[in-house]
């Protein structure tokens, strides 16, 4: 008996990203019930460009904890190489039992963009038809397609620096729904959101305030890392802000620029996660700006891995 | 193609303590020839006495970096299972892919006596004859066979606290090995040893400095967290002392007491290494008490299961 493997050809012909949604969103209330553990997160540097990291967490809604090791190669693509690459552990609770490893470079896809349909789904006005994403890299479909999931979506505007991925980008949408595509400008983006999707690597904001109209909800997907940024602070100070988790948002996710402005702390953050937005949903108003900042956690990877293991075990 | 698996069956069958401990020597140099790099350690806790912890490194004698999981779980010999499980992730260098998941819980004895034989056929006398082990856990009979592995021992003296594991400890010697085993106590053990191995959980001193003859190395093996202790304090303080890595050998080492007390520095320490000890042997005087503190890391790890998945890969 060795460790049984899931493979990422069984997660994409497998599982779905229903299944995936609602395991994650029992991960996001567990934690806010006090019922979850992160760990420190490892952050290292392989040959070359290669960094690596290690999230790892005790996951409440299920009888595990584990780790995902996530590498990122930025120049893997010149070699037909994905250049984010996840493999996930898990590990019984309760004896230290390794369970399964679970390769997690699709389903890594779908925990983070479930994350984002669950902020949609809470945040976002029931009548939003209409997405505005900036950047087009590999999860910009994911995160697409996760809020046509939860929003009566219709049209999609995207916009990204290069039209070098549009083809990717489209044929990727076109594979799961039939959702108009209009490439565009940031700026024509945003200005034509109702729920606004920001997944890029950038440092510097990719979105203005003034580009964002009232009662638009803002899923800023890309920061992950210190320097990292999409949206104007002035955006952040004047819009209604959630986080996946306080104490890793002021540091590495959008929100580390609002925190070393002073707008925002940590204690005022721990009633404004997504796991406390779904136990206590809220009423947004019309014309409120919404905003959330996903830094990506542990407890996302647990629970997606889980549910794969428990549908696709051997 | 899914991520191969190496198992704890595979290792035990086809790999030799010869193979780890060659492995484990060019990594203990290629970190002190500063081609490696260690990562944060992860600790945290799961369920009931759950201990969960996560090293991780870039190991530079292979081109891999990677991670080991372990759980410590006391009370999982009630249930029939290991009190320590541990599995290693190998990931690939320079690309970030995925090499091999090795089962690791034979092989974590075989990489932790790796140490001990390389700081013994450093350090200890070329006759010695003698071992004497304090504690006698699964991971004890690793200690005895390593050492014997490069001196010619003809005779062991085994102390623990209850007599409880005697027969397994036995039994264990016996399938590799016809030396001569007594059951004595710590201090008769202390006195009567060319080679004192201690390999216990203590948190007091279970080796007194007036036990410890001229002449005698001991690997003080079993300290691996805080608060931890085997050796009594004026013994470290009238040896010479090594260690496997500074940084942590002064926080969860044997050597946390001595660095406390204020008697070594990590700058010191970096110039007692076992690295340092294989690029550059010493002379030792027939006199000196020589201890080498293991406190366990992660190239380690990576260099035993890269060598097992190198030799046992599908």
């Amino acid at each position: 008996m060795s460790i049984p493997v899931i493979t990422d050809k069984q997660i994409r012909e497998g599982l779905s990203f229903e299944v995936v949604l609602s395991a994650v969103e029992r991960a996001f209330v567990a934690l806010d019930a006090g019922k979850s553990t992160l760990f420190e997160v490892v952050r290292g540097t392989g040959g070359g460009d290669h960094f690596f990291g290690v999230k790892s967490a005790r996951e409440g809604s299920i009888p595990v904890l584990g780790l995902k090791a996530g590498s990122y190669v930025p120049d893997n693509h010149a070699h037909g190489l994905p250049s984010h690459l996840s493999t996930t552990l898990l590990i019984d609770d309760r004896t230290g039992v390794p369970m399964a490893v679970v390769e997690a470079n699709y389903l890594n896809g779908l925990r983070t963009s479930a994350a984002n349909a669950l902020a949609v789904r809470s945040l976002a006005r029931q009548d939003s038809t209409v997405v505005g994403i900036i950047g087009i890299g590999a999860q910009a479909v994911f995160e697409v397609l996760a809020v046509a999931h939860v929003r009566p979506i219709r049209r999609i505007f995207a916009a990204s620096r290069s039209s070098e991925r549009r083809e990717e980008f489209m044929a990727g949408i076109r594979e799961r729904s039939d959702i108009e595509v209009t490439f565009t400008d940031a700026e024509t983006a945003a200005r034509s959101a109702d729920v606004l999707v920001t997944v890029t690597p950038s440092r510097v904001p990719v979105v203005l305030a003034g580009w964002v109209r009232p009662g638009t909800h803002v899923s800023a997907m890309g920061a992950d890392n210190v320097g990292k940024q999409e949206l104007d602070i002035e955006l952040v100070r004047r819009s209604r802000l959630w986080v996946d988790h306080p104490e890793q948002a002021v540091i590495i996710g959008e929100t580390q620029h609002a925190y070393r402005a002073g707008f925002v702390s940590v204690e005022a953050l721990r009633t404004q996660t997504l796991g406390r937005l779904l136990r206590e949903p809220i009423d947004r108003n019309s014309t409120d700006i919404t905003i959330f900042d996903s830094s990506g956690i542990a407890i996302q990877d647990l629970a997606a891995a889980y549910a794969a293991f428990q549908l696709l075990r051997p």
